[in-house]
Order: structure tokens, then C-alpha cells, then sequence
């Protein structure tokens, strides 16, 4: 069988990823691409690399364009999906690569988004590890998937394991992240000109603004050993900084959190081991190895590397991901295939783009 | 008077920006450059960029050369430097800006260096809170001055502060620093090729490993309010992670601390803002903003972001400086200035090369 | 079937890129991998992008080693290839990504690389125009193939067409090129640092010297309508200048050349839109269209933007190619596709990844 | 006498760069900052590496709040500064950085720009061969001044001292650049977004289109021997192409053209040393040495390398240049000191920032 797809906000970066990931799915059929205000014109004009979809031209995202599609790939805004989604069949596999059905919070919604709350969707990082088992449960069959936020499941991933394992206290958790500009997508900021960015290493959402902070403290808590025990809110605390560093993309997030006292070395190394070992797109690296972001462009791999620092009695977790494969348009293909029952990594590859 | 100098290392990276720095200071004659294997060439093939300073040659770096300056400036490989400053007369004024004079344990220098031990010079960031003032105060007259590490030096301005106020506890430190290569010198490693470098970032010395933790414990140690308090070994704990990035010069450092239970938005503020507020080379920007290291490139100006994180119970500081500049060619000059009684700030811009 | 390779060279970046290719291929295994210094370490030390071939290790490049595959590539400095090629059996495909088997003309080979000449193979670059049709007819069935230069070949690809067709004249063509530095190899060259690279541009082999120059003029000669009419030596004359610039990989080559009195832009872009109108992986743009090099990252393409310039009396091609696919590798894996009778653009990919 | 300045475009990168120049000048006091859509705001907000200035407060740019002043500095938008400058006192000195003042032909104006056209000022690129000497001689006590394109200046330095010594022929010229996006301004164009540029080289106005083409024939006319042999429409042909590359800025220029018939080497060589040998800024390098961007970061630098490609038949210069100082804001400066009777390096240095 061949899926008829449309996918929305596909003049974007992470609609252009999805597209090219999809060109390359033997099972589905890019049938309709649209656009806000570049509806009209040829997709090739935004997106001058994607040769295979020179024939497709971008119409409006409407309900009527979007609809009769076996899937439906929304790369849209935050806050411009959740008014979209109500209005499409059920019998369709929508995938939601913004934010607008991650977080399960009103409050945080309320704090870090505003506007309307929309109900969270089955979470589309299927190798965290979750209370009884691994978040792919949840996508099998699944009609309406949250693609995550390219940091939070960076983070995510980076963590679960020790969290999961009660190895490390999720109560002091710090992540500095060098990231590139292409996870704020094609918008037109002073702050986003490449004069700005050359050369230069620059903060933002310094000091506990980030809107991922909510996404992480939720994805750590269904990870934590104990519902009872620990809560998003009270439970997981994270200082959270991340930095534009001149790479179109990539995510290179140095994760930390105190070592539980009485936890083993053995103990902490097997939480990792242990919670990847099976996993073709999440890898934990040998001992004293760590990742870079050159390794995994283009790829659906997540690469982490693990060091545990007595002296400073803190686990450090370095992790390299692609923004825009792993962190958003390679998660969104593979929790589609999930949930389409088809093979888990079709059309994602784990070799990177290098040098 | 005009101050005769030598440079030694003069074909590399730090060497060259000392040079730099040195050829529009009008009180220093720039006599005598060496280097290594690089002697008998004219500098200017290994420092295009230096037109003014096309006469020099290279020549060896034995203590004769040296000898008869009133200036001698060491950019020497760690290691080489302690030899050789044993040679120098007294009354010279010598400046090393590799490591050999830093440290003042000679255990940390056992595990972090090796080899032969020197003693610890006055240690030029003159900016640093220390128990009684500044750290300024040992670099009047001193006539030997160890310039700081580029990592180092930043990390410890952005804590000192408020580990002098005792706002922040120190016990529990976590650094990230986004780096240019050309901290790592103009060494032939395969991990500093550009085509290694380009579009990635890439983690190095993670776990507590890299031998600018003992600089920063020990700077930290100094300015904590009682020296019975605090030791650089129990008392300071960092957990630290330098990530090279595509950028050739700048140090962005996010540093953060755990909130001392007490201390008020305004006790922490006042802590930074009272610690530099005389100095020029040193900025605390206003609240909410925070730099980028474009900013500062070939400046000697450190600027410093704070944001006080009460949900995660931290401080977090974001530093960006030019490691040539401020934080080591410009040290170095800074520090020669006041050790000779000059104007501080003579052949030293705050302002950047930006964009 | 399933066709065993052996590649060497397999550390360096050629030779990764051949590796990354051929990972995806569905007709062959990856057998062995060989490399010089490096040989006894497992290939994903040096590699760490290729994670599918994580259990490989490295050999000695030896005639014994290389023995028994179906196919071998060889991805080594120039000059090295030729006396390992005599060794190898008739029946294998060899395919030699350095530059030994690519010169007809002994005296080219002695002033442009010097020692022994080696005769030359079928040139893999399937598109170029050819007296009497494509260089693809030459590839059919073929044992011995020399991929080509990576300038060489995107330079021939421009302007072959117009020589093909007698609207330009080759006698005074004029080449600059925008190249990324792994192009270079993995070789620890003062100049090819990170630092050196980053925020710059550096030209290098400037007024004629660079050993490419030899390839397109043989290339642009086997175009010409007439084997009388132009030779190599006498008939295309090429001002031809490499500039580094701060990007990983990547050719944006601006070729120009002479119209011909009397050819009118109809025949002019005519020239080219029938050379490439059935080609997959070399494409002409629309008018006022002009290639990135972004666009063909990692990608088999060729994309080209002609303008007609009559002010100035010239043609302007500006090509823009991923020097390590369509440049080496590509062009390696699409000949070895056709030598053995595969679908040609087996395991290729048109789409590039950007941004 | 220190001489009062007013800047207009303050918060954009060329008007921010002639006040990182100017802050560091004795003989002048920056006293008024304008822009248009930042009139209000701190200049500090828009230009935050010059901490220097951080006092200043943007005004509207209008004439009153321009009058007054002894140097008026107008780095605008082209074709906002010809109706200003009108309005502006004889007495004072007005530079304009923009084009309005640049062109001595309105067919040419009409052509590449359009609008009204206003009368052309003196030329600022003082070491310019012009017929009877240099350009310099035009600037002395001038009132108002027309600062040089960056890639227009740069093109012509390179090749005037060919024409006018006649050992090149001008009517063939071949220059392609490798440019910073800084050139273009902080203009919000999705094209100059960092996720755009970064890891890539695109061409722009390819084929004749780009602005700065009339201002070289118009320079490269003025520096040729005979008023009668030459005329910028017909003597002087240009194929011109800009390439963005990923450094903020610089311009690496690649200029060729033919070799005049019976033109010895010697003579050639001797023909770009005699223009520039006593020049302190512009500089040809040795025989066979290069210049790279990196070198002139920061200075007022340009810096040409030359060879002399008999196989092609034509001389090719390179010359590297930082677009925002001797390209635009230092050209800007040099003029004003010689306009004034101050020395003309004042303030400018030779010596780039690298790497």
C-alpha cells in the first residue's frame, strides 16, 4: 500500500526536512504541499535542493487542501496547528511537528506558550524510556502524534535513562546547548542574519524562558521509577541555556545532574547501556568517547557519550543530534512508520553527513 | 621611556596576537621575536596579517636572544616556559602566558600537567575579586606575571563575585563553554582541520579532565570570603565542558551555581554589579541581556550576563571574551601596563570587531 | 547478486564518502577496508559518522588484501594508486579515485604531478559530452575507471556543452572556484586548520599551477566538435583559480568564456539544455536561475545557472557540486553503476541536504 | 582642533564600523548617532560591541539634527542621501557611503540604479592611479567625498595600475569575488538568514547586473593612459560575479585580464610596484605569495598578490580586502583625514585581526 501524504508549512526548514525524508520512503506518495504566504509558487523555489519535488507548486493550508490524505504532516507555527487539527478526519495519521499537542500542563502552556490549550498527543520519541517500557508503545496505532521539540528530546534522551534508574537527582539538572540557527526556522530576525551569527557564539532564553523547559520536565517525570514520587513540577528542575553557534544544524547539548549518593559507576554506565542497547537510532558511545554534531547531519541518530565525574559529583551526558532529522522531521518518520505498522526505520539512515 | 621587548613563540597564535597588541602600544619597541622551529624565517610568513612588523626575523628562543630586554613575553607550549624563565634576569619584567606559573598545588600541577613543578607567579587578571580587593594589587610592580588561561580566566570572573558576596555555593559548579579553535593553537591535529571543525560541534577534556580546573578552583578559593571557609580542593567543585565551535576566536561560557538558601535577587545582583563596576575591561550588562562573543573580538573586554534562575535555584552567568585578547594577549599587556606603572589600558580597545 | 568491495584509503575522506554511498547500496557488501597509517584500528575511529559500519576494521592496503572483491576503489594521494592497480586482477572493477590514471598526455603528467605515468582509464564522468555522444559509452563494461577531479570535472561540466557546440570559445576561459577544504584530504597542513580557514578566504595554486588544469583542458578537447580543430595544448586555454572558503564541502565554480560572433542566446542555452535535458544528476536552471552549493550537499547533483553576458562578451556558468559526491565519490559509485550494468543512479541521491 | 562628527545610519554595519573607526580617532568627537526605524533607542542596543559609545542615543535623521556639525558621515540606504545632502552647510565636510554621489554618468546611474540622479563627489580611494597621479589628489581639501563600493574599489585597485601602465587589456576583464554578507547590509532578506549562508557559496547578479560595474569602468577609465583611447561604455568590458561565502566579511577579488601584446614580465610587475610602493595601504605581496581575507580583518589593508599565467594569457590579481573598513569605512576615514590636513592613517591600522 501506498499512504497518500500532505505536508504543511513546507516552504520552512522543518517541512523542507520532512519533504526530503519522505522523497525517499518507497511507501508513501508526497502528494500535496502548502504554504501560508508563499502559497502559489513552485516548491522548488523554497526549497532549491529538493530536485525530486520540482513538479509539486504550494497551495493554501486549509482544512479542504489538507484533507482526504492517508497522513498529515503539519510544520506549522506554534499555535496555528491546534485550530487545524480539530477539523481533520480521524481515519488520518496526523503529525504534528509544533508544539501545540506536546504538553500535557495548562499551566505550563499557559506560562510558556499562551493562547489556546490543545490536548497532548501521543509523544513522538519512541526510544524514551518510559514507567513500563519505552514511549513506542504509545505511537503503535496511534491517529495524532506531537512531533517533539528538537531540544527537549535531545535532553530527554540524554537523561531518561538516569532518571529511570534513579542514578542521578533530576532535582538539579543543568543543560547548556550549542545549537544552530536553523531550529528557529526561515524567519526573518535581525538576530538570525548570517552577519550576526559568523563567528560568533550567541545566548538566548537565558535564565529559565525556554520553551522547552516544560517539554523536558514532563518527559523526565514519565520516565522517573516512581509516579508518586517525583513530579514535573516540583521534582525535575533544570537551568537551561541554549547558545546559536555558526552550523546550520545540530544540537550539541552537555547535560549534567548530581550523581545519587551510593549510585555505582557500574550502576550508572548499565542505566545507559541498558536503556539503548536495542535502540538503532539512539547509541551510547564507548567509555570516554564522545559525540559531535558533524557526525549525525542528515542522520536519525542520536549519539551520546557518558562521563561521570566524581569530583564534581555529576553525571555528564554529551548527546549530538540533527535539529531537523532526529529532532523533528526524522522523528516525525518514525514514529509515522510506527504508527503505520511499517518497518520502524524506513527511510532514515543512521550515517551521517560528514565532513 | 620606551620599554624594549621580546616575544617568544612568536608564530603562533597567542604569540602573534601579543604582537598584535604590542605593535600599536606606544611605549614598547617590539625588538626581538624567537620561535621554535619556525627560526630564520621573517615572522611575516607565519603572521600575514601583522604588516606593521614585516622587518622582524625569527629567531631561536635560547635565553640569550632573550637576554637584555626590558620585556620578555613566553607564548610557549606548557612545559617550555619554566626552563627558560630561570635564565631571565631579575630585573626584567617576564610574563609567561603558558601554564607553568599558574598553579600554586603542586599536586594539582602533578595531575593535571606533569613534569617539573615552578612556582606560582602573580596571576594576571587584574579584575578578580580576592579576599581584600583585587587581584590588580599583586600585579603592581611585580616584575613576574603568569597570564591566565583563556577558559580559566573567564570561568572565574563570571563566578568570583558572588563567591566573594557568598551568594552562590561554589560546591556545585557547572561551566559549558562554546570555544574557537584557536585556543588549541596552531597545532597539527587531525580534530582541529577545518573540515572537522566546519559546520560542527565538538565536545573535548569532558568529565573533569581539562587543566583549566585547577586554575579556576584555585582563583575561586582566593576570592571566597574566608580562607579558612573555603579550599580550593573541598570547598570549590566544578563540573566543567569546553565544545569547540566554527567560530576561530571567542570563549561564550555559561556558568551557573546553585543559590545560596537567603540571598535575594538584590544581594545576588549587587554582588556583580559592585565587583566591576570601576573596571573598564569588565561589563555587567543590564538585566536581560546577555553577549555574544562578536561582541567582544579583538577587544579586551569581558562582558558578563546574569539571570538569576529561581525555578532550577541557580545563577547562571553567560561570559563572552576573546581567547587571544582577554584572555591572553590582552591579560598579559594589561597586566605589563600596570606592572611597569602605564596607564592600564594603553594599546587595549573595549570595543569589538563585530560583525 | 551481491558484488564484494574493497575500498582503500578508507580512513580519509574520499574514501568515507565512497563508504557512505556504498552503505546505502543495495548490491553490494562492503567487504574490506584498508588504510596506511591507520590500518589495525577499527574504521569507526575514524569515521564516526558511519555507524553501519561499525564493525569494520582496518587493513593494510596490500595486493593480498585487496584480492578476491568483485570490485576495489581506491581512494589514496596521487601517485600511490598506480603501482598497486598493475597487481590487481583483470576480471575486478577498479575504480581509482586519485588522479594516476586520469592524463592522456605524458608531458601533462610530468610538469603537473611527475613520477611515473600511468595509462589512462575511462574518465567516470557519464554526462560529459563527447565527440559522437556522452562519456557514459565509454563506462559500459568498463574494468578500469579514473573518477575525476573534483574541480576538474565540475569546470568540464560547464562548459563542455558550449565547446560541444561552437558557441564559446575555449581559447580563453576563465575559472574561479568557491571550494570547501576536505577537498584537501585529511592532511595536517598548517593551512587547512580550522583557525586559518574560519571567517577567511584563501586562494591557493594561483596562475596556472593547479593539476587540475591539465583534466579539464583534456576534458573541454574530447568535446570539441573536431578533433582537428582544438588541441588540449594549443585550443583551450583556462585561467583557472581555487579559493578555499570556510565551508566543509562544496564547488561553486563561476567558468566564463568568449561567445562565438554570431551565436545568438537561443543557440547558446540551447547548447546546454540539450546536453542535460535527459540527464538526472546535471541540471541546467531556468534562466536567471542560479545554483548553492547548499543545494547538492551530500547529493549526486550537478546544478548549472547560465547567463548570457553581452556587455562583457562572455558566457557565465556557475556550477555548484558536493566536491565529495558528484566531485569523487558519486562519480565513482554512478560508474561502477554502469560499468556493471546496475540502474545508473543506484544508491544516488538527487536532493541535497539543506539547509 | 578637534572636529565635531555626525553619523547617519548608525545601527546599521557600515555606519557601525565608521564609529568603531572614529571612536579610536583623537581629533574627533562623535556627537550625534541617527538612524531611521532605531531613532530613539540606545545605540548600544543596535551596535553592541561598541562599549565605548554606549552614551549615545539615536536620532532621526533629519537636516536639522544632521546641521552643525563639521563632518557629516552618511552611511544610508542608496538613494536616501543625495535629497539629504542637499540640505547640508558647504562648510561642513560630507562623506556619503552610499552611491548617490558616485557615478559621473546617468545613463549608468539610470541603468543600475535609478531615481533621481545627483551630482558625482570626489572619489574616495585615495592610492587609485588616476591620469596624472593618484586619486588622492582629488580628496585634499575636499567638502564632499564619495566613499567607493567595497567590491567596485577593491576591483579597481587591482587592476588600475595595468591599465594605466598599459600592459593589460581592459577591454576582456574577468573579476569573481568571494564575499561576507556584511556587504549587503542588516537588511532582513531570507537569503542572508545564517541558515542560509552557513555551509554554503551562492552567487548573486550574475551576469552584468551588479551595481558596483560602472563604478570600475568609470575608475579603471580614469586611471587609463589616454582620454581619447578609452571610454568607460567601450574601452572597459567587465564579466563580474559576487559570491557569498560564509565569513561575516572580506572580499577575496580574483581579477583577470589579457596581456597586452610585446608586455614583458618585468614590465607587468614593475606596473602594479610603482603604483603602490609608497603606499601605506595597499600592499603587493612578494612573487608567488597570496593574500587571504583573515589578513585584513579589521584593517585598512588591501592587500594584492600577482601572476602572470603566460599558458592563459592573462595577468591575475587577487586582492583580499575587509569590505567594511578599506572597503567602505575606512576609505571613509582615510578621506576625511586628508580632506582635513590630518595624517592620513590616523586611526586606521595596517595590521588585520586574525585568525
Amino acid at each position: 500500500m501506498t499512504y497518500s501524504v500532505a505536508v504543511s508549512g513546507a516552504s520552512g526548514y522543518a517541512g523542507g526536512e520532512i519533504l526530503r525524508l519522505l522523497a525517499a520512503h518507497p511507501d508513501v506518495e508526497i502528494r500535496t504541499v502548502t504554504a501560508h504566504s508563499n502559497a502559489g509558487s513552485p516548491l522548488i523555489e523554497h526549497q532549491p535542493h529538493l530536485r525530486s519535488l520540482a513538479h509539486l507548486n504550494l497551495q493554501p493550508t486549509t482544512p479542504d487542501v489538507l484533507a482526504g490524505h492517508d497522513v498529515v504532516v503539519l510544520a506549522l507555527p506554534h499555535g496555528q496547528s491546534g485550530a487545524i487539527t480539530e477539523s481533520l478526519s480521524d481515519a488520518a495519521l496526523v503529525i504534528d511537528a509544533g508544539a501545540d499537542h506536546r504538553l500535557q500542563s495548562v499551566a505550563d502552556w499557559d506560562r510558556f506558550y499562551g493562547g489556546d490549550f490543545h490536548e497532548p498527543w501521543a509523544y513522538g520519541v519512541p526510544e524514551l524510556p518510559v514507567r513500563g517500557g519505552k514511549q513506542r508503545k504509545h505511537l503503535v496505532g496511534a491517529r495524532r502524534i506531537a512531533a517533539p521539540g528538537c531540544n527537549a528530546s535531545t535532553v530527554s534522551l540524554s537523561l531518561a535513562p538516569g532518571v529511570a534508574a534513579g542514578v542521578i537527582d533530576p532535582r538539579d539538572i543543568v543543560s547548556v546547548l550549542a545549537v544552530g540557527p536553523s531550529g528557529a526556522g526561515k524567519s526573518l530576525k535581525t538576530n538570525l542574519l548570517a552577519s550576526e551569527i559568523l563567528g560568533s557564539a550567541n545566548p538566548y532564553a537565558v535564565g529559565g524562558t525556554h520553551r522547552h523547559i516544560p517539554e523536558i520536565r514532563q518527559a523526565l517525570a514519565a520516565a522517573s521509577p516512581s509516579a508518586a514520587g517525583v513530579s514535573a513540577d516540583e521534582g525535575i528542575r533544570i537551568s537551561f541555556t541554549p547558545v546559536l553557534v555558526p552550523m546550520s544544524r545540530g544540537i550539541l547539548a552537555t547535560s549534567s545532574a548530581p550523581i545519587v549518593p551510593g549510585a555505582t559507576d557500574a550502576q550508572i554506565r548499565a542505566a545507559w547501556e541498558d536503556a539503548y542497547a536495542e535502540e538503532t537510532f539512539v547509541t551510547l558511545l564507548p567509555e570516554g568517547v564522545f559525540p559531535r554534531t558533524a557526525d549525525v547531519v542528515g542522520a536519525n541518530t542520536a549519539l551520546l557519550g557518558l562521563a561521570i565525574d566524581r569530583p564534581a559529583g555529576r553525571v555528564t551526558v554529551v548527546a549530538a543530534v540533527d535539529n531537523l532529522v532526529k529532532g523533528t522531521a526524522g522523528a516525525a518518520v518514525q514514529s509515522m512508520n510506527i504508527a503505520l505498522g511499517l518497518p520502524e526505520g524506513t527511510a532514515l539512515t543512521v550515517n551521517g553527513v560528514a565532513p
